[in-house]
């Protein structure tokens, strides 16, 4: 069992409570939290969370800051967009995985989305787990400094919790952590996007017809600060956790296809939330499989699922300068 | 090993393909996709997939269209917002688990907000599991046809993958599969909205400093359509899985905390997943442990998580009568 780690008021403001005025907010009006822990409120199973846990030294990292505190939107005027690696996987090594026709499709098209938004993008087609590990460790060796964010696709194989290697099965954890702030530092305070086209499991989804029949249808800064080392992340996946992703061995899969038109369409025009918002409903609504033969494939739908650590609005504004990353 | 379901062109159009225009995109501008499904594509350690899942019998379940199919936002102009439930914890009968000083002013504080809003809000106050499925069966039997959406407040202790009611522990999805579109249709298409403050695991976030001195900135509807039923669900957690969750004995939790002042300054201004990354940004800058006699859990940082299956902007606008739902 894992107790909230309680935190009482000890009259102490010790941080700035001035901020986002540009919405109107009353962010710590009261400059009494977040003062002081209890160490008997986090007792796990008679011992403290504490000495369970390994948190980083305080204050050791620090980073540039990317933009001021209480900005409502990411800086996406860096010199560069940023680095985007793409992950595609048709053929494995493992004989119970079947070549992923269709997938190449996919991560073309998805290269030139991402070229289109400004990223310098590189494919990786069917490494083994050792040469994603040796790639996103270079990736996250670079000098991020000049870049608005970092994107990342793997297109493969999945369950639950597991995306496949052309050789292995392997966490999608092993991937993003190495882009945290303190391994990263150069990506800390920026968007770091991953975009998982994979199953999540084995069930399907029969879905609910919705009829018109019966419509309703009417109708300041400070000079420093301090984020959580997981803040700004970002993960778009093609499907909900337990469930099938679908693929068409000619267009590409359901989630990539959406992924794209939605980037090409409003790339520049909305923000991510909102575009990936659409991506659902483009999934959602415009896509069910139909194999008659097999009664229980048949007739299924699929929704996208995405999960937000992001601080700010994230919108791929028009580039003035060049779109290749340091 | 789960495959993705792999499909066919059968050269046949099942699905419209001239929504959205009022995004100015190209849905489905072929429409050959997602059909058929080559059953051989699903074997999973050699047998279909199909036989292990256990979908719902195709185009069984048919439920009201809240909304134009390709409209960019739901439908916020029902009769009633529609309800909200808090299951608020305090005390547990489970002797580990201490009780939960400040949840009360959370309570409280996000009843008002969410009236604010325009929801019919009832709070159940330290329930075991049973009253749990009871008040949450009850509320899924109602007929929401009236009620913009659903909104559903956890606040807890919690672990890996379980929150605690007053006398065991549960799985979120206990809790939300009462609400999908097949077992509750009068939400079919319809927000579902889960606010959980609760621990996930007990790790802890040290953080990182971000200093200015460096800083860069200068700087149309078919008739009928199918939907997933997982479709319209949105989570917002108040932390990412597997960390630490912290709460004021005084102010209540930072998560509540921030979610409240944000409903309450930018409710009905700004889309939902919009104002979740300001509450994001509002726990990851503005809140830092400040325990100096416990150095492992001093200056330790928070980033709470969404999960979204929207598949519309979610926006509260003001509405015209009452606030009560049916």
């Amino acid at each position: 069992m894992t107790d909230e780690c309680v935190t009482r008021n000890y009259g102490v403001g010790i941080l700035s409570s001035n901020g986002a005025a540009n919405r109107g907010s009353i962010i710590m009006a009261d400059n009494t939290d977040a003062k002081g822990c209890t160490p008997e409120a986090v007792v796990v199973g008679g011992a403290t969370a504490a000495s369970s846990a390994s948190p980083l030294p305080a204050n050791k990292f620090v980073a540039r800051m990317p933009v001021d505190r209480y900005a409502s939107e990411y800086n996406m005027n860096h010199k560069h967009r940023g680095l985007a690696l793409i992950f595609n996987h048709e053929y494995f090594d493992i004989p119970s995985l079947k070549s992923r026709t269709g997938t190449n499709v996919d991560s073309q098209e998805l290269k030139k989305a991402f070229e289109n938004l400004g990223f310098a993008v590189t494919v990786h087609k069917d490494c083994k787990l050792r040469d994603i590990l040796k790639h996103v460790e270079k990736a996250a060796e670079q000098d991020h400094t000049d870049n608005d964010c970092l994107a990342v696709a793997i297109l493969s194989h999945g369950e639950h919790g597991y995306l496949y290697a052309k050789d292995t099965q392997y966490k999608l954890d092993n991937i993003w952590h190495y882009f945290t702030a303190t391994f990263c530092p150069s990506l800390a305070g920026k968007p770091k996007l991953f975009f998982i086209q994979a199953c999540q499991g084995d069930r399907l989804d029969g879905g609910i017809t919705l009829e018109k029949g019966v419509t309703e249808t009417d109708g300041e800064s400070s000079t420093s600060y301090k984020i959580p080392i997981h803040a700004d992340f970002l993960f778009s996946y093609s499907t909900i956790p337990g469930y099938f992703s679908w693929r068409n061995i000619n267009n590409g899969s359901w989630y990539m296809q959406s992924l794209i038109r939605e980037l090409n369409a409003n790339g520049k025009k909305y923000d991510m939330l909102t575009l990936l918002t659409f991506v659902n409903q483009r999934v959602a609504l415009d896509f069910e499989s139909n194999v008659p033969a097999t009664p229980m494939m048949d007739r299924q739908k699929q929704i996208p699922c995405l999960t937000s650590m992001l601080t700010r609005i994230l919108r791929f504004s028009e580039k003035p300068n060049g779109n290749k990353a340091g």
